[in-house]
């Protein structure tokens, strides 16, 4: 899958992290969002020129998950690898993977749905542009 | 000044705090800012509706300070008073004490600015409206 | 399951929600986290209470996740059901509902390993003790 | 004030702004004390090394305050310079500017005390020792 992913690093700092001393596990789905808008950021695309281009209300997320591999704590660098492995009509999953150095700290993913406006102008489901579907193809 | 203020009550939770086991002192800042929106509720008031009733842009933080007089921990209840202590022409101060039991644990302020548009349609300072500033009174 | 489980009710707050005035994902989970202390709370546990009467270093979780079915804004009170659902040797399966009045919000569970220490002092999964489990069914 | 200072880039995410687009503030205080933590690096402490080399339970914040002076949003760039710029005999004051290219974002101080124990054993402000002021003024 060379070429098709974005990487992310984060220094994850004090107030990441819980008086155990290690990442406070929302954190994780928040560096998972910013993870996804890297994607987009290196395909070219962001929220607003979408919104703009596209005519869409957003891009929201519908399911989130993450398995926990390992703890990480302040001060450690963590890199998060990003990809967008399956494209649906309406949908795609973002797939993410987190390490600190060769330590695997989480694996998760985002299912996030293209939503456009319906006939009555209300937000609903749309079909993703193949032009949007493209500029990742190429990144 | 009995009956101007608002109290919120928030109880500390387990991800508020940080390696010390203590309130991470951002969240002091988020909870005051939450405390503001009760002062507004608490008169009948909220963004959405001052946005839609005064067609202004919002009413957003020019400053904001706290003093931290002793740590809270979560499982505690920490109690919030607010109250506009000042109103100027385009802008209003808010102020906060934070307590645990008896326990005082921070006094801050937030200056906020009356933001509505100036003759080019950008956003500009402007005067609060009187119907605002009573419905503070009444309150 | 009537008694088996908790209830929390949150107010989402400005600072919970982003650009779209919708809740900004990740909070989600941290209110997954809070509803397990209720949990906790109303079985008359507490971390604290665990680490010093069972020894346990924590109960970290290994994996979290949600599926998101609408979207809730500032102002409405956002009520989660908790109900530890699955217990497993060394691990519980805690599982969450959202609800804004009878608007499904969100569902989500969280696994967690009982987190004890080895021979070696190092920390290891362990058994939940038959007292921590009998604490829940009298809840 | 030449190499005295730290410098930390940011880049503002999604998840930091509010409904109107732009950066909820107090996250201003989360970056201000993530560039304390970087003051600490390029001084070559930690808040772990300062607690096993001068015995310290941490250094804990007091007051913190901040000005903002233009809003920010996602995808900018956020560079915060950070400075230790006053030593008290038991305290220091760090302050903070914050830019987004050119244009000032917020202005910002923490006073933050030296915490050791005191001949109870309780914590209690101390004397900061010259071997830690020293590590700044050679940075």
């Amino acid at each position: 899958m060379k070429g098709m992913g974005s990487q992310l690093d984060v220094r994850i700092v004090w107030g990441d992290c819980d008086e155990q001393g290690i990442v406070f596990y929302p954190k994780y789905f928040y560096w998972m969002d910013s993870a996804f808008q890297a994607l987009l950021r290196d395909a070219g695309q962001s929220l607003r020129t979408m919104r703009e281009g596209y005519g869409i209300v957003g891009i929201p997320i519908v399911e989130a998950s993450a398995h926990f591999l390992a703890s990480a704590t302040h001060e450690e660098i963590l890199r998060i690898e990003a990809e967008i492995r399956h494209w649906g009509e309406t949908s795609l999953r973002a797939e993410y993977k987190g390490f600190c150095g060769d330590r695997p700290i989480f694996e998760g993913f985002e299912a996030r749905v293209w939503l456009g406006r319906g006939s009555d102008g209300r937000p609903a489901a749309a079909t993703i542009p193949e032009a949007f579907r493209r500029a990742f193809a190429a990144s």
